[in-house]
């Protein structure tokens, strides 16, 4: 499982480049960027760390710290050349949350999890992250976006991973499938609009509808 | 203590039907259904269970998972045939509210903890999940509406269990008398607006009032 | 290192004290107060302890929530008193800020941590507490008010605590640099507006500024 210090190098790279995005958006100090950053960069391991009783992977590895540090100053000094920062941290969030899900998958994996925990670990790694990113910031987290796939993906990459693991598949190319599933059907969300059906109430009394 | 199990089932039932009912509120698509009832379903259990350093419940038993699930996708295709959902909503946590206090309230005393950790147990396992689905659904928390008896119930609850206990009751008897102690305050809250008294400032100076 | 719970106590009993002002605004019942009291007070000890895999401080020496419960209870009938609350939080916030970092310091250096993680240790303790009680009660949170100096303080206590350490001052000495550090950056950003630059975006595109 050499992969797993990999995906963790990669998402935490990813999520803190998004972090100091929306740090930029409050219009923080270069050490707030860093806090967002690196919130949003280890939260979902951390997470997932303290869930497994692991130890967490950045104090094992305390160079992830750094990176987040490091994208968070990158940040700091470019995001004005951006065109549009909204769409820059969707389409880094999505890229992020394709590196993260198998993150999660593998470690829980290699915890010797049965699968509805390795599914649990994928979506908390994944997502968690973030969410705490937008509570914090008080963004609307990405989570909640109506009409869009977000948890799901996050999801299906999780059982893309199992399904691949129970054909056969090495642990390498398991990962491989989730990340492929999990951006493909975010970045399908973003572009062309996929969606699940969305819960939408029949008004449920008589009354006219002016609430 | 054959019962706690019992009580994490039941509570992770009833607070998941109240979580994706939230999230229909949020309009959010099955998966976000699913998302949200985990969420406020294992939180307060997890929150606890990290913290007394106990396996988690739902890693133990990953049936929990199923059960918030199921009762996630029974409201997504039902949830249009409450009269008023926030009503449900309400009654749902009371009903949650009730077996989760004495779940934590056992879960710290099989731990070996004294009675200030019990407590606190306690009011974590009940009021922490439903916490977490407010903050992530941006929903006023039902911890803080003023005028309304919450933790102050949860508190009573482990008073009575406590108590119970102290005056030589068997384990299961104090678990029943802290499920009823903390359900017929919440229940009397509801309907016949029972409250402490609430913190009212004087006017701090002499100003007019007019802020 | 029998400085630690002296820190502990110290940083409980006045971040205690601003969750009961916060709560105060928020015209909870005196549960709420001690209930958002202990969220402050622990919130950030805890996270730390669970990060770093120790016992959790305030179930090792439960008398740390009775000072909880205390200060709440001083505060909801004497809050009153006060000129004004918002100043009172925001200086008394500032006092538990100087102790809970020199309290995360020393409580990593005890579990034997590198550097990077005795540093978030610091910033962990000070922050996380008051970014729970203003996330949970809908405050603006301290950590992002725009051109204050917060997390940065923490971070050059941190910083100052590392550097006294290496220049071989004892233990003690270097978590009253932490302190000093924390308290005098913060306090100067609040008496006399001291600030980083703060991200600033030039104009991303050359449309009129009428968003």
């Amino acid at each position: 499982m050499w992969l797993l210090p990999f995906l963790d190098y990669a998402s935490v790279a990813v999520f803190a480049l998004t972090g100091a995005l929306v740090a930029s958006r409050a219009q923080l100090d270069v050490v707030g960027f860093i806090f967002i950053a690196s919130l949003t960069a280890t939260g979902g391991g951390t997470l997932r760390d303290v869930m497994l009783d692991r130890d967490l992977f950045w104090i094992v590895d305390p160079m992830m710290l750094g990176v987040a540090a490091l994208a968070a100053l990158v940040v700091f000094f470019t995001a004005h050349l951006l065109e549009s920062r909204y769409r820059a941290i969707l389409w880094l969030d999505a890229c992020a949350l394709a590196v993260a899900v198998p993150a999660g998958v593998a470690a829980a994996t290699a915890s010797g999890m049965g699968w509805p925990v390795i599914l649990i670990m994928g979506m908390v790694t994944g997502c968690m992250g973030g969410l705490m990113r937008d509570v914090v910031c008080n963004e609307v987290p990405l989570v909640l976006k109506q009409g869009e796939l977000y948890v799901t993906c996050a999801f299906a990459g999780g059982v893309a991973a199992l399904g691949a693991e129970w054909f056969g598949l090495a642990g390498g190319l398991a990962l491989l499938a989730c990340a492929g599933v999990t951006f493909t059907l975010r970045a399908g969300s973003l572009l062309f609009g996929w969606r699940l059906p969305v819960y939408r109430p029949r008004p449920p009394r008589t009354l006219p509808p002016k609430r």
